[in-house]
């Protein structure tokens, strides 16, 4: 990459990262082009020329996101063995994300399914995909400890993925909303928990 | 009450409604008194000497739901003896409503407080005083179960109340963001592997 390209690829990502923290704050459909413009110090048209329509940026909010959760909770994982330790380093690696950054931030996905739930259109059908494929990466790795005969032959693989994204939706409304500092600690015996109904 | 009494109290009422139906669909910071006043073809003045301001409106909608949520999920419960069968009345009522009610209208408290979950003032205290109130019930009523010896002794009512309360939340986000048909039935399953892992 010559400096030129690199200079505008790290405009880019500095409008796409503010876009984000608007996003976080106030919900996707806080994003316009002009306040983004704002919080880089940028024009509204130098902020279109470098990512396109306000859909765009907010198509590019939701996929940047997307980007982050699959390198801190699910890329560590795959060098632990399939099964459940796996799994179990996922959920702690997820619980951890939310204590660290999303109590912060807010999570810009669970926000936006409560936000964008009865609306149609690009934008919840991306944040739709982008949330099934979660769903379906944890259902793979719940399916492959049951392989395993780490958790019991007649586990369902939508149930337990299903509680471990409810336990996590759980912690970020207790620590987000009732800004109660137990949250994380009480999600994490939650899972000790629920893994021990489910194994062998 | 005489007729005018209660014509002014079924207008009220129907100004309430109104604007609860508003939050559910577009979240609580959509309600303006002009917005009331054009569902239920009144004038904009004739809403406010009903109901007052926009946040004397915002804060009735909170109230009514939660009066309803106590009636159809609450109330019902309290003729179930003492521990077990009353939390799993309340538990099981709470599943249906939100199959029956919630999943169309959505949940105000529930999304308010992905909504509200940064914001300060009155509006967030009042939805948060609400939702510790039904919190503080839940786990009363764990410890009831515990103390009949229905559950183990160790049983943490924080950590069961909290367990309850994110199925409910996952089913939420399940049947009315995944629009998933199955939601309630998992969360029927849930809680039933969720109980047992705490019975004595």
């Amino acid at each position: 990459m010559d400096a030129k390209t690199q200079k505008a690829e790290f405009t880019r990502m500095a409008i796409i990262g503010a876009a984000l923290d608007l996003a976080a704050a106030e919900g996707l459909e806080a994003i316009t082009l002009q306040a983004v413009a704002d919080r880089v110090q940028l024009s509204k048209s130098g902020v279109f020329s470098r990512v396109g329509s306000r859909e765009a940026l907010q198509k590019a909010v939701i996929e940047e996101f997307g980007r982050r959760f699959i390198a801190d909770v699910f890329v560590p994982a795959m060098q632990q063995p399939k099964g459940l330790p796996r799994l179990d380093t996922i959920v702690r690696r997820w619980i951890a994300r939310t204590r660290d950054v999303e109590a912060h931030q807010g999570c810009i996905f669970t926000a936006g399914a409560f936000e964008l739930d009865d609306r149609e259109g690009e934008l919840r059908d991306l944040l739709l995909s982008e949330v099934l494929r979660w769903r379906a990466a944890l259902r793979r790795t719940v399916l492959q400890a049951v392989e395993a005969g780490h958790l019991r032959a007649d586990t369902s693989a939508d149930q337990l993925a299903g509680e471990i994204s409810a336990l996590i939706m759980g912690q970020l409304h207790d620590v987000r909303f009732l800004r109660d500092p137990q949250a994380a600690h009480r999600t994490e015996a939650s899972w000790e928990r629920l893994v021990k109904s489910y194994q062998a």
